[in-house]
């Protein structure tokens, strides 16, 4: 890749420097109904390839990461019957996983995770068995953290509807 | 994409849906010791291909953003002499732009956005200029901020030494 400019048709490759392994396999099992702020209250484990176990030396003191993720079955995905949006509202004003480029991220809380091992556990992390991660990221408040960010009233109403209130505080 | 499985070596092709515009063209002119959460407290713009602009109806409302885009320059960046990150912290548990997968995100403060034109300002976009943008993905206080996430002592120091905090409040 040249360094002086990349032009709208220049392919950008990824590969995956792991994979997810959850409960979860299909879209038709995950809840609409969710026990928390993500999928589920339970754990998912992050399996990395052996070439970047290493990477993770560090990460002590970090209680929450971003996982960037590649949505392997976006396609697969329907709009759940009883969900809220408007229908003016359009892709880039939503999350829904089918997307130009299928790239997810879960702001993830860090349970445990071995170096040796290349491998993470971690509650939060919304994506299927066996989705490629792309990246892994820390988490900063100072940079991640907007408590005071608005969003419109249709997806207040959303969130209050479909996600339990029971883990947090707001 | 067969439905089934990827590999670790399937390609994962992304392709920009638009392009930032930035006074910021070269990592060396970037200052180390920053003026708010970003590089800077100015603007930048996102322009968008015109087949992604209609994408933006509904963003009405958001205070908040999440860019994802692609590093294109991180071969060009250089640690800078004076940063503090200990010798035992590794790639994962930083947020340095040379990453396996060169995927960056900004959380950003919107400050505008035409649907008709395909554009948007943003504050806060750590990215320089010609930066292909990836993915735009509305902020969501419910599932993005965890105000209480812990970060190493190291950190704390670092945006400490380099963060001016005059435009925030913790």
């Amino acid at each position: 890749m040249g360094s002086e400019s990349v032009k709208a048709d220049d392919p950008m490759l990824l590969n995956a420097v792991g994979f997810v392994r959850s409960d979860y396999h299909h879209y038709d099992k995950v809840p609409h109904r969710h026990g928390g702020r993500g999928w589920t209250a339970g754990s998912s484990e992050i399996e990395l390839l052996p070439q970047h176990a290493a990477k993770l030396g560090g990460l002590d003191g970090y209680s929450h990461l971003i996982v960037v993720y590649w949505i392997h079955r976006a396609r697969e995905w329907r709009m759940p019957k009883d969900h809220a949006k408007p229908p003016q509202v359009k892709l880039f004003a939503t999350r829904m996983p089918k997307r130009p480029n299928p790239i997810g991220l879960s702001v993830v809380e860090l349970v445990s995770f071995s170096r040796e091992e290349g491998r993470l556990e971690v509650r939060g992390l919304d994506a299927l068995d066996e989705t490629p991660v792309l990246d892994i990221k820390p988490y900063i408040p100072y940079f991640d953290s907007y408590q005071e960010a608005t969003v419109p009233d249709w997806l207040t109403e959303h969130i209050e509807r479909f996600h339990e209130h029971h883990d947090h505080d707001h």
